[in-house]
């Protein structure tokens, strides 16, 4: 078993979001997700605390990415442009995983809990963003602000892309939906021209 | 005691703010409320399911107000223009309260439970603004991302007045945040020179 082991959390991922959209996210234990991974229930505890973790798995590494794309943007650009690189890693992180995004969304959208839990990591990711902003020199309230409109931008751009069935790059529908947020917020700028 | 139960709730809150802050809101009671406020826990009841819930009373007028403004604002009306009406009455509302509303900031930040729920309300809010903007004919993602940001705004703005010691009116720090965001998000605007 030991030579399988180190994809041991991407299937035991799979077989959590096969099982949750075939049976329920209630009607799934952990053993039968390690059953349907062919592990042990001890290898999924390895890499889990509960089933509920397995939805919001790699949500570290996602805000380091993120964060660490806005503390990288050239040093000058503005706070829209910082936010804009931190969306676009986000953008590509989230489509290396679109096969599992929809069964996720699904489960999540049927339990008030784990949209709870969605609603926190955003408001998290969206307060170490404005951290980076403000370590790039962002004054307050520019960095908050520039986060939270990122936040939103970046939580309609992939409801968006999940409601076209990802046929679209999810790139592409987060520069389109940060587009249409600056054409919004500007004016003077043509709203409806594209 | 009848002829002071018409103002029992607004006593209620008052009782519960100070409590909260006098001896921490785990350390304070139902009867301590009640004991404050001159009335009975029976009273209390009547009003309240919990002490939690004394800090977010209200919270569906408040709702509904700013959802009113949103869509009464003028036919033609931008969406822009549409959710700054919206926050004109969220803070002419919260200005009301606002001897209460940093002792209950202080209680809430202390409390990560009581934090998300301050995050579920917002996202509430938003929900119910962006159906507003939809029956006012603005389409998506704009009703979506114009509700969204428009609540990070709010919640922005009155962290802002509320550190500042609410020495200014909460409307004229909510339009100056909004000012902020837009020229945020309008780059031919000068985003540096104040």
């Amino acid at each position: 078993m030991s030579r399988w082991e180190p994809n041991a959390r991407g299937r035991l991922e799979a077989a959590a979001a096969e099982l949750f959209a075939e049976r329920g996210f209630e009607q799934t234990t952990v053993a039968d997700i390690a059953e349907r991974a062919g592990l042990t229930e001890r290898t999924f505890f390895r890499h889990f605390a509960d089933k509920r973790e397995v939805l919001f798995s790699g949500q570290e590494q996602f805000r380091d990415a993120v964060v660490g794309a806005v503390a990288a943007a050239p040093v000058g650009a503005t706070p829209l442009a910082a936010v804009a690189a931190g969306l676009d890693a986000a953008a590509g992180l989230l489509q290396g995983r679109a096969d599992l995004a929809g069964q996720r969304q699904v489960i999540i959208d049927a339990h008030p809990e784990l949209q709870e839990r969605e609603l926190i990591k955003m408001a998290r990711l969206a307060a170490a963003v404005a951290v980076a902003l403000r370590e790039r020199g962002v004054a307050e309230p520019a960095a908050t602000l520039s986060a939270d409109t990122g936040a939103a931008v970046l939580r309609i751009a992939f409801a968006r892309w999940l409601e076209e069935n990802v046929a679209r790059p999810l790139p592409e529908v987060m520069r389109e939906t940060l587009g249409e947020l600056t054409a919004l917020y500007a004016p003077a700028a043509p709203v409806s021209s594209h």
